[in-house]
């Protein structure tokens, strides 16, 4: 459980929320930030970046070790844990796997927003439809399950569920070797195309078969905004913010990617800073 | 006169305009950048800025350098020059003390907006009040005039009235010797308080007395937005931007300080980049 409130839970570790704690953490404040899977595994994969100024024509990877060095030396608190669920509150709740958080504000920097959907998913999210085994796995408890899957990261999840379900349908979408996941867990090929249900989940269609199943698990790098934080707006398939990049709801910022084009380093760092700088504001707003 | 229609001109050069020329450059369009100045006086004052993700705890004069550096190798023209009037058009036309400029799309980058204007300043503008004598001295040969100046950069334009005014009482807000002005330049001290008149100017008030006068000059390192480009909307004494940076004014952008707080480094650098990117996207519908 939390055992201090932060003032600010940046959800994400790219250039917007290294640059958003970096500004909070000069700012006197306590930052935490949460990120799973070290910081911008986008920004790392560029060769070149050449329209950040102030650091001509280096690589993503140097560039975000740069930023990250910098914002560390002020000491945010680093969770390497993905959230899964936020829950509105004074303070808000942060849930991952395997802990729970508490912060005052809010500022989310998940990148693109992951808008490619399976059919049925949306409709299907709380029935039938998870995006965390630890979290929802229980459930399942002895039941039938598919698992589809971006990111080899997760497949402790999928080892996990192989102990406690009765059978666990595997779809990696990227190649790689699976038998250390156990005899339960069945590697399926194919694409997933639908969720399928009537009131709960009954199956997932892919584009070879129909996989009668009790609960889909889906894995990738972020998770549907709808699914983390409910009521936030969107638009255009990004987060719906003002000039101050508070979103519509109080004491939720967001900065970078996912908030919309331009998708680029600098866009992203000044939001970041603006971001952090309108969240300083409603926290010192709350002490009086 | 004009010889080529710049794809952008971008009026200002500090973070944010270094930003916005740096990847209009990239995207392979003309950018011309105005600064009369130097990069960004404002940022080479500061002593440390430590929260522009990348750059560590660096003077602002070694930011400034490395941005202007960066920007430069992709080769925009910078024009050494102030610009005092824009009229909008297909294309644009820039007017600076010596010239005339065409441009497809302007940014405006001009820094924190003046708003601390005399009392009766905006009303007389054109008719009394004016920012540049080389543009608008000629009305006052052999006239009265009085020159209001916080920048030693524009004494050149006091020597000018000096030569075709009748008298000419110059107001420096700045210490110095102003003895290579010439005889018919007095000296006035005190504070400027009120532009004073009728149909058309007839006084300054200052703190300390009244100076019967027909024309007023008021030399600031940036022009109120009012006298730049009229038609402009202002909300907050900053430009009221949409998220895609454009202004009311189709074809016109603003970034950094002049849009509002944060008045930070990376808040302008991004703020550039998006509206260069938009001014691109508008130079290329217009090629339809």
């Amino acid at each position: 459980m939390a055992e201090k409130v932060f003032d600010i839970a940046i959800v994400g570790g790219g250039p917007a929320g290294l640059s958003a704690a970096l500004t909070g953490r000069i700012r006197n404040k306590t930052v935490a930030i949460f990120e799973p899977y070290g910081f911008s595994a986008k920004v790392q994969q560029a060769h070149l970046i050449d329209n950040y100024p102030g650091l001509p024509g280096i690589s993503g990877k140097e560039m975000i070790e740069r930023m990250a060095a910098h914002c560390l030396e002020h000491e945010p608190v680093v969770i390497k844990e993905k959230v899964v669920n936020i829950f509105p509150g004074d303070p808000f709740t942060l849930l991952t796997p395997g802990d729970t958080y508490e912060a005052k504000t809010i500022i989310l920097t998940t990148g693109v927003a992951t808008t490619a959907l399976l059919t049925g998913e949306k409709e299907y999210i709380g029935r039938g439809v998870a995006y965390c085994a630890t979290c929802d796995g229980r459930m399942y408890t002895g039941k039938d399950v598919a698992v589809v899957s971006y990111t080899a990261a997760e497949e402790h999840e999928v080892k996990f569920l192989g102990e406690i379900c009765r059978n666990v349908f595997y779809l990696p979408q990227y190649k790689g070797d699976f038998s250390h996941l156990g005899d339960k867990v069945r590697i399926i090929g194919g694409k997933p195309r639908a969720v399928l249900g009537a009131e709960q989940v009954t199956a997932l269609a892919t584009d070879k078969e129909e996989l009668k199943v009790d609960g889909i698990f889906i894995m990738r790098q972020s998770d549907p905004l709808e699914n983390l934080l409910p009521d936030l707006v969107l638009e255009n398939n990004a987060i719906r913010v003002n000039r101050d990049l508070s979103t519509n709801i109080p004491g939720v910022f967001a900065a970078g990617d996912c908030t919309g084009r331009p998708w680029q380093v600098a866009k992203a760092v000044g939001e970041g800073l603006t971001a952090v700088l309108s969240a300083v504001a409603y926290v010192d707003a709350l002490k009086k």
